[in-house]
């Protein structure tokens, strides 16, 4: 029973219509919006477990576009769509040659005949993935008002350059289960840091999705990065915004130390040069290929001034009582596995490997109950139709 | 009610069993036989947007192989398999190694064990395309009658060297439905032209399948191009032929203001040289690939000559009130837009622009009637079936 | 009726429960379970002629990974998961930097949280592609131990360095049709021999897969090769062993023409020879591309002094009566038309060609037949259900 807790008004769920509101960057969701999001996601998991189907649509496709390698998230999307009742289909730019400008707005209404969600990756270049997607989004919405799409698809932000929404959703969803409850979160200390990657140089989307998301639920982030690894104005200012409106609070220190100290979470992770995500972009839209080789060059002998941002076991000694939780969007630079050094010691990860595991395994769920908020005005009354219908997903 | 029309017999259902029958060329299809199709999908949308599920098979599957790039036609493909319950399995012939001869009857035939319909495109090469979906055809009817395939597959021509029927059936319905009427059509102008393009050598297909039926239904059209233009020899027979028998005209010039002069519908749109077209398949046939990238050469080069062969505001004014409809098969290749000088002017594509998505819209819904009339005796049955039925495709 | 004797208990349904068992080679499973698998196969088979669906799952995803290429195999997989239920999707490792080693483990995990079966093909390297899936298996337990997974989902090899399971499958329930039942099979002489080829080193899990399964229905094998294109050592002992054990017989000859004489079924097929494929995992182990573009060459040019190794109408007249069965698992290089020389003359070819289409097609039901076994406890009840209910599986 416990676990259907939230339809049986055990907790107050939110009731808010999110139908047809596109997901591109929670700052732009309520946090009740939010928590809407995290119970939905609680009930689809749950089902799940309980072998209830969560079939709501008979035919209907979700399209996904990965301008950025993926599994995770690729199979996170694809889980989702499934678990509705959704097939997937991608649009592989090589075999179709999209190209941003005049003909956004005609490829998004071409593959939206029968779609009822689009999921974009596109995170590698400031300034151009949030707008492709909002290209999309007014694209989609001149459609259906013309009468030419039956439908307006919802939008799913899978990574930008600004907020990467349903990681960090998930994240938010792991906290909220590892401390047992959302209100519990508030006053816990979560250092976001920068950490050492010889890989390649990673977007900026999660840490800045990390320190806007996590203050508005009282939660004081320490935001820390050498020297030149900047994270964009705007979310800076939004994380200290949400900070102060909520209780919370959001620190900047240039210190893993400092901020690991008396952390109950910490999540290092690595992230490119805000002078090379700069570059970077200047060079894509002059379509510079050699050039923005180079520029990855750049970034991996930056990066390599700070091996000693790593987390380690002296570091975590450092958290309260010496075991924070750690957290890690995977994959993770492994020192000594994956690489010969990297954002994080063999013997950290493995002592939090399954849980990191299990954040990671919040994704498709999440996903699949922002699908459902954004198609169906009652998500609430469709997981209670469901469950009273108890239909096994499988069958026997 | 209205939009039920068809199987409450306020129209003429034309009754013709098409279980079986392939699409490969329109030609090979009587009118009242496409009658059937348009009437079909516009059934199909109509209950799409009326919310009614459509599916018919509770397992089967689409497999689509596209030889030459595509976007509209492979997601149109895709739409229309979920519409219906199946699901779309890609031939990906770098992951397969099929080639042409000998193979291609026991490709087809191992890709076809529990397949329902296969979608064909295969555009390049005269002498090519047709040919390799009438080999798939025979291989699929002689694995049938052997006992290999427990039913046997319908083909759709999703574009080859000949003809672009789900494309110009998608036209039809089209201008069924701007002019109010099939028998509207009647005595309505078209002209088909070539333009003017810098992007590459495309396909005759559709021009060829637009002369080919746009006369079968009263229309008189007139063909445009520049001299080398050519289109398959035929192709022109059989346009000549249609109209003669139907009491639509069937004229050939070469000058796009003569085309578009008292047009009802204009049709620019761009086509490699003809001679061109025949370097092309017998390069391909000797797999030079250096030969094929200087014939690409060589078809811009020649094109170039005919810039002024663009669809402009002047030449739109010479039609019928200034206000022919605009019609293309996207993408089009926009003055200014997705390049320096093309088919059309900004001006004249931003008029159409809504009514040539609406256009492309009705290609999913084609694609989808012509499945349903290749593996159903009874199409009118089945849908009737499913109106009743009432079952929601959006559960809730 | 008689296709449903198997549920009608007028054959023994061997009431194995192998609900959670992996199908990874088949010395692992009992002749009890591989009888139940072809009878699973060969019910769905009947199933599916007679329009009866087999859908078992509401939702779920069927994981599909091929490390080589394949049309077949891929194929199969996709109709065998349709056929239940299960929507396909394929781990791309190009679009998602998977590679061995620690990252096995994190992977496997990612792509399983919604997944019911697991496909993989990594069959190129001696020492590489069993130890993978085993790697898999065990990070799939693990993670269904420590409740990252909601269920451990089951594996299936479609082919490795050591057995090709679902083909030797398919091809024992072919020689189980042919022949009439599986007692019948017992004494067959079956030819299992080497053929010359001029494509490329192919991997050995064919008649590997061969020589160990057909013994243990009492048939008598007779393995055939050059000089150097011996087996996996481990495998010639299974073999031995099964023969002993069962009452069939395994025995090795250097001459193809001392295989055929006498034998009921011939199953000639090429390999790489020994010291090339050991040679293609060191370089493979080193990520040598040089080196493995040399080590095919060296493949091929030790193939060329065996090209007299053709089944050939005179070959054939050394079986029985002349007539035995060809078998072969496609593609086959046919000798003036897939290659100059190669595996079989166009005229054995040409009269085995039809049972050899059937041979393949039973693999999509073999595939579906160990899902379902994988996935419930109770297959001959799930089918009864099914059977009973009479859903259509094409609706009208």
């Amino acid at each position: 029973m416990e676990q259907y807790k939230y339809w049986l008004s055990e907790v107050k769920w939110p009731n808010c219509d999110l139908c047809g509101k596109d997901l591109l960057l929670t700052r732009e969701w309520s946090t009740n919006e939010i928590t809407q999001i995290l119970y939905t996601a609680e009930v689809l998991h749950q089902m799940f477990k309980d072998n209830i189907a969560a079939v709501c649509f008979n035919s209907g496709v979700a399209v996904s576009q990965f301008r950025d390698k993926s599994t995770r998230t690729r199979f996170s999307f694809s889980f989702a769509a499934n678990l509705l009742g959704l097939t997937v289909r991608d649009l592989d730019e090589e075999q179709s040659q999209v190209s941003h400008g005049e003909t956004v707005r005609e490829t998004a209404n071409m593959i939206a005949f029968l779609t009822e969600i689009f999921g974009i990756r596109d995170d590698m270049f400031l300034g151009e993935g949030h707008a492709y997607m909002k290209e999309v989004a007014a694209a989609l919405d001149e459609g259906y008002e013309k009468g030419i799409l039956n439908q307006r698809p919802g939008i799913i932000n899978l990574q930008s350059d600004i907020d990467h929404p349903t990681q960090t959703l998930a994240d938010l969803l792991h906290l909220k289960r590892y401390f047992g409850s959302l209100p519990n979160l508030k006053g816990k200390k979560m250092a976001v840091t920068w950490a050492y990657s010889p890989s390649y140089g990673k977007p900026l989307s999660v840490p800045q999705g990390l320190i806007e998301l996590m203050p508005r639920f009282g939660m004081e982030v320490t935001l820390a990065h050498p020297k030149g690894y900047d994270l964009l104005p705007e979310v800076i200012e939004a994380a200290q915004m949400n900070a102060s409106e909520s209780g919370g609070s959001f620190t900047m220190v240039n210190s893993m130390e400092k901020a690991f100290t008396d952390a109950d979470i910490v999540y290092p992770k690595s992230w490119a040069p805000y002078s090379v995500m700069e570059k970077r972009t200047a060079l894509f839209r002059k379509n510079d290929r050699k050039g923005l080789a180079g520029c990855e060059k750049e970034s991996l002998l930056l990066n390599a001034k700070y091996k000693n941002w790593e987390c380690s076991e002296e570091k975590m000694a450092l958290t309260v009582a010496g075991n924070a939780l750690y957290m890690h969007c995977l994959p993770a630079d492994i020192s000594g596995v994956s690489c010969k050094e990297g954002e994080v010691t063999a013997g950290v990860f493995d002592k939090y490997r399954t849980l990191t595991y299990k954040q990671a395994g919040y994704k498709p769920f999440i996903i699949a109950a922002v699908i459902l908020n954004n198609r169906f005005s009652d998500p609430a009354g469709v997981l209670e139709t469901l469950r009273k219908r108890k239909t096994k997903r499988v069958c026997f």
